[in-house]
């Protein structure tokens, strides 16, 4: 495996370096000129002042245990924006006093009994690519980060239901690798796919390729296994049941709270040897939105269908448009798509769209070269992250934010966070720019995704964001939003999760919470638990 | 409003007379030569022996309370053939001592109030179409049948979301009136969907019209507003969400013993113009299973695609066939939807189908005469209770039981049950036949659905009944079925359920339990909680 940064995204190879940097530098230069682009560089684990750890790993569990400083402390947090620059400021509060690293579930078993008997709180950590704050410590309690990506291994596959049994720590990439030779896919390919691991995708509920129907990763879900310190969960695998509230639904989306989800059953897809994509240019972005969700609303269920607005297009993608590009993308496994697409261009065009080049795969066929506008995003998005570690050491605040909301609210909601996130960026002297894309889009709703890019100041860009957040945040939950869609809850989300869940639905969380962790030792702090 | 039969299925003006009767009797002849015919009629409900009312309802309630005992036998069960066959014996145990109409959410929680006061049990009531004893106050402690069918009124719609807030009490064809006007359904037709209410789809997590992507109600349920003892639970209206566990998946299917659901933001649909329809014959079920899951995992999103065993294709539509029946349609509101089933048309075809005329529907032209198959199939379909009354009667066993699996598991599966049933059927002296169709396909799995067709002893038919659906009930759950995919848990399933969900799972619905309800008010018994 390549060496993966303590402080930023990804493998330490695939950072940012030479003309991409300098290409990077000078785009984003042309958008604020007067900003102050000195490097910073990161500091030296060796020289960050550490704590020691404060627990005893019993006997029983020291196979699995590494004190390591550089483990300890790139297990400190995720990969959001504020936590990269709270690494590079060399700011390692909350590093865990441990990181566990379990060979099989009765690992995971023995981690709990004794983090309950020892009073150690367990977070539990997969990727690690929480932008959330899902896997930080931030409590005082001693803690161990118990890393699940020793459980990688697809264990079952059931070819006549499409379906395998995939231990929870395997990352996207070997979980892919392992179905390939069996013609299968699970299709879930979040940005953060190459880090990220089945186990964070169910707890967090994520949001993977498919911008219709199959939107989240609880709709790939047929059965979990979850380690709680009440017991082993394992729900019985089903295409579909009404036999009570579903098992799995209280467990997708617990963030670690409630259990270990040491294994999944999921569903998935053959792979798809006919594709038609089409990028569509449109004069307003009222238009844009208008025709996405006619295309939504049409039962056609685009694979991609996602609105990128006139600020996102050129900052993702270098590409100008007066109002909105929407990419639009049909596949199947079984059967060519041109008449859906055909349809799909009409609605387009009914709603003033122009379609760009058709670009096809049939199956057989190597792909076209990448020379579609939708390429030319795609290949921007999977290097971003990337990009946005080599400017935020010039001081640059780039983040994102998503949400959902239904048709009727979301001009509303829209102008409430554009104006919400524009004020605060003037109110602490940060101008920048906000950009909008539509990620998933549902018969009732789309799920906006926002893109911050703004000039900060060396030693206020956590304060700074962290205003530019709040003020965002209060828009969403004012104006019918959720604050989330598909990034969870973590820690960074609890106090407008907070407002924005029914009361007695926090009273059921809690009492479940209780009944299968009474000692409070997993994950306290997510979910406001 | 038609009055209801109060031991039967529906209106008493439907009920099965004259020459359908006759054909009817004639019929099943065929099939149960040596049966009992004789004709058993309902007692009067002035003859039954009602226990008095234990309750006295405080003034505040008097209003919406009757004590009428006709009332009360109406609410005292569901509408399963054992519900049905103890009416007609005249046993009448467990009768709710009062009846609460609640005429607004206030009611409700006045309601809720004075059971928890007076130790009152409240047993949610719609429709009254449970056939799991879903409804019926099998439990010693006072009961109040909570009639919701009052709150029936669609409250407001989002034409531009294509969503509507509706009170839980409305019937289905109420339902559809109120939507009509403005070009919208919810299609949601369950068997019973005369006669039943949106709050019990809801609580028990009905199937609908769809066979495939949108099977349940909770696909169809864009937030929930739930009285509960703890207080009013109202989720955000969403399209989607990743913020934490869902909170209107823990109330799905909550069988009222969480809360009384009181309104929901339901997603409607356009009403569609465009229908093509088919129906496929096949020489083997093996062959049409196979087929069955090529189209299930093809990506086509079929509205039907209802498999009927050679059994289920004679005594449900009185056509012969060797290997089984497909019905398989397509619809759209936005296009269309001929390439849909011509590629359909090509799957049933490569695994041995015969396709029969295709019925084509277009917008603005009338529909076909209902001459097709699966015409035939649905008419049949709606009049199936009245029928399995009039032969109730008669001291015929005639109940359905139903279940879902993964396709690998669907011949063991279903050889299991198919012995258990025969096996049973046998051993209690009630020779019969059992049939088989699947009602919802998923790409991982379908969910057959059972009939048995017996010759009963007047006296024993709910014994030997019971002795069938245990022996049946054992296979499901010994060969990876679920108790129930559609019919909910109810009092009936609740031992299988039992052993079905994960032990950590029931303590964590306990624990919701005991903190939204803690004096045990709601539905005692139902999910054996």
């Amino acid at each position: 495996m390549a060496p993966r940064s303590w402080w930023g995204w990804g493998n330490v190879e695939d950072a940012v370096t030479g003309a991409e940097e300098d290409a990077l530098v000078a785009r984003v230069a042309g958008l604020l000129p007067d900003h102050d682009f000195t490097v910073h560089q990161p500091p030296e684990v060796s020289d960050l002042d550490l704590p020691p750890s404060r627990v005893v790993v019993p006997n029983a569990l020291a196979a699995i245990a590494s004190p390591d400083p550089e483990d300890r402390v790139a297990h400190a947090r995720g990969k959001a924006y504020r936590d990269v620059v709270r690494n590079l400021e060399g700011d390692l509060a909350h590093t865990p006093d441990v990181v566990l690293r379990p060979r099989g579930e009765q690992d995971v078993v023995d981690a709990l009994d004794w983090a309950a008997s020892a009073g150690v709180a367990i977070v539990p950590y997969g990727g690690g690519t929480s932008v959330v704050g899902g896997v930080e410590p931030r409590f005082d309690a001693p803690a161990a980060s118990l890393d699940l990506t020793g459980l990688d291994q697809v264990l079952e596959i059931d070819r006549a239901s499409r379906a395998a049994r995939v231990q929870a720590g395997v990352l996207g990439p070997a979980l892919e690798d392992q179905l390939r030779p069996h013609g299968l896919t699970l299709r879930h390919f979040p940005q953060s796919f190459e880090f990220s691991s089945l186990g964070g995708w169910l707890s967090t509920r994520a949001g993977g390729h498919y911008a219709t129907v199959l939107t989240h990763i609880d709709d790939l879900t047929e059965s979990l296994r979850v380690v709680t310190p009440a017991g082993v969960s394992e729900s019985r695998r089903l295409p579909g049941s009404g036999a009570g509230p579903s098992p799995d639904r209280l467990f997708l989306g617990s963030e670690g709270a409630l259990g270990v989800i040491t294994e999944a059953w999921v569903r998935l897809q053959d792979r798809p040897g006919w594709q038609r994509s089409v990028t569509v240019d449109f004069d307003s972005f009222d238009d844009a939105a208008a025709a996405t969700r006619a295309v939504a609303q049409s039962g056609l269920h685009p694979s991609n269908c996602r609105l990128l607005d006139p600020m996102e297009s050129m900052v993702g993608a270098g590409l100008s448009t007066k109002g909105g590009l929407l990419v639009l993308a049909f596949e199947s496994a079984d059967h060519p798509v041109g008449p859906w697409l055909d349809r799909g261009l009409e609605i387009v065009r009914d709603h003033g769209g122009h379609p760009g080049r058709v670009v096809a795969k049939e199956p057989g066929r190597d792909s076209p070269p990448p020379t579609s506008p939708a390429d030319a995003w795609r290949s921007s998005f999977l290097r971003m992250p990337y990009q946005r570690d080599a400017v935020a050491r010039r001081s640059l605040i780039v983040e994102t934010f998503e949400t959902a909301c239904t048709w009727d609210r979301f001009d509303e909601l829209h102008a409430a966070i554009t104006t919400a996130a524009y004020d605060v960026m003037t109110s602490v002297g940060a101008p920048g720019v906000l950009t909008c894309r539509f990620t998933h889009v549902y018969p009732d709703g789309p799920a906006p995704y926002y893109g911050v890019y703004a000039s900060g100041r060396w030693g206020s860009l956590v304060p700074m964001w962290d205003e530019i957040k709040a003020g965002v945040s209060e828009a969403i939950i004012a104006h019918g939003g959720t604050i989330t869609h598909h990034h969870a809850v973590g820690r960074d989300h609890a106090p407008w999760y907070a407002r924005q869940r029914p009361e007695p639905f926090a009273a059921a969380l809690r009492a479940v919470k209780a009944a299968l962790d009474p000692r409070g030792v997993l994950n306290p702090g997510v979910l406001g638990l």
